[in-house]
């Protein structure tokens, strides 16, 4: 699905890593039948494999971006040091807490906030502390690493908040200051850049999601709008 | 936490790779202070690595358990292949329809069944499959893996359904031979008997436990009670 954070993880992956994929999105609310032979609960992402003896797939996000690392590990995402990777996957865990209050928001508009907007801000500050006590551009260093992608389709995400809420919402620069640079250098990322999409377009979904409207193709719809203009 | 199905996960790993350990139990109603130092979020289980820089704490069994895979490598519990570790990862995860279920039944006993057995055997189904298509007494092979611990402490618990069900619920033999098998087997591994309980004794607990008691202390007052008599 064009517009789910835990497939573009996936994504984020694959492109950062090189490795040739094809894509092929699914309509969640129409499923189609075949959809759960690869994803036995019918959820995105899934990864099939097909070099592999028997065709299998791969399903959860963060099971799919650990297996690539392993498979493939000329550009390595996760540090190698276990304890690194250990401390980076709790970071990842704990993003869960501004992922839920980001999508409150998100789907839930002003009356989700202020309460929700309080706790992206409390779950942002760990992450705040982690890159300034890290002394890195990324969480991954010099350039980023697994922790960065696995929580960058929300922070692209953010960017809607300034579009969905009347009081145009940003982030606080002095309480965010390096969070807010990290961003600036992540939207420039050749992964990253592969799969972006600007916090309007975001909105314009999750605008129409609120509405019970799953638009799925709306980034092929517009697509073909503008060419038949 | 003594009962705690999680921090046994923990338990399972360090017994399980011979590795040295000291073990604190924690009143999770009543917390010590200093647990949220070691584990932010005040859950069970948390690892402290005092030779470790620092003095760091990893939480969350599961990131714990592979950190401790990866760090002590002597004896290896997940498949050195990146496919098959990642297909029992996998597997890990879809054990968390039989775990909520159980749950259901554990502490809302008859009222919850038999719609929760259901959701049990439906999942259990699963595993029994896979058993059968690997061929081999564990999930792990020849003896048992990373899945194999994963899942275990919820089949131990299993164990109590006797205790807490009118109908004195057990295993359909026809349905569920391999795992059936398979829990006798895990029965008799040695770090499944360090820290073995037998359902008589987690019914013991958890029909406290329904009633608003958390008798975390209760393996150690038994002891005492019988050593006093």
């Amino acid at each position: 699905m064009r517009f789910c954070p835990y497939a573009h993880r996936a994504h984020l992956v694959l492109d950062a890593k090189n490795i040739p994929h094809h894509t092929i999105y699914i309509n969640l609310t129409e499923k189609p039948e075949w959809l759960t032979e690869v994803s036995p609960l019918g959820k995105v992402p899934a990864l099939q494999l097909p070099k592999e003896e028997g065709n299998p797939s791969l399903i959860e996000s963060l099971i799919i971006a650990e297996y690539l690392d392993e498979k493939y590990p000329e550009i390595p995402l996760f540090p190698k040091d276990p304890l690194k990777k250990a401390q980076d996957k709790i970071l990842i865990e704990r993003f869960n807490a501004v992922t839920s209050a980001m999508y409150k928001v998100f789907l839930g508009g002003s009356e989700a906030a202020p309460g929700a907007l309080t706790e992206i801000s409390t779950g942002l500050d760990i992450f705040e502390k982690e890159l300034n006590s890290r002394g890195t551009p990324y969480f991954g260093g010099d350039k980023p690493g697994m922790l960065d992608y696995m929580i960058w389709p929300w922070c692209e995400r953010s960017a809607m908040l300034k579009y969905l809420l009347p009081d145009k919402y940003e982030m606080d620069k002095e309480r965010f200051g390096k969070l807010i640079a990290w961003r600036d250098l992540m939207i420039n990322d050749p992964a990253v850049k592969v799969f972006y999409l600007d916090g309007e377009t975001h909105a314009k979904f999750m605008k129409a999601r609120r509405e019970n409207v799953h638009d799925y193709n709306m980034l092929v719809n517009d697509a073909k709008r503008q060419r038949t203009c």
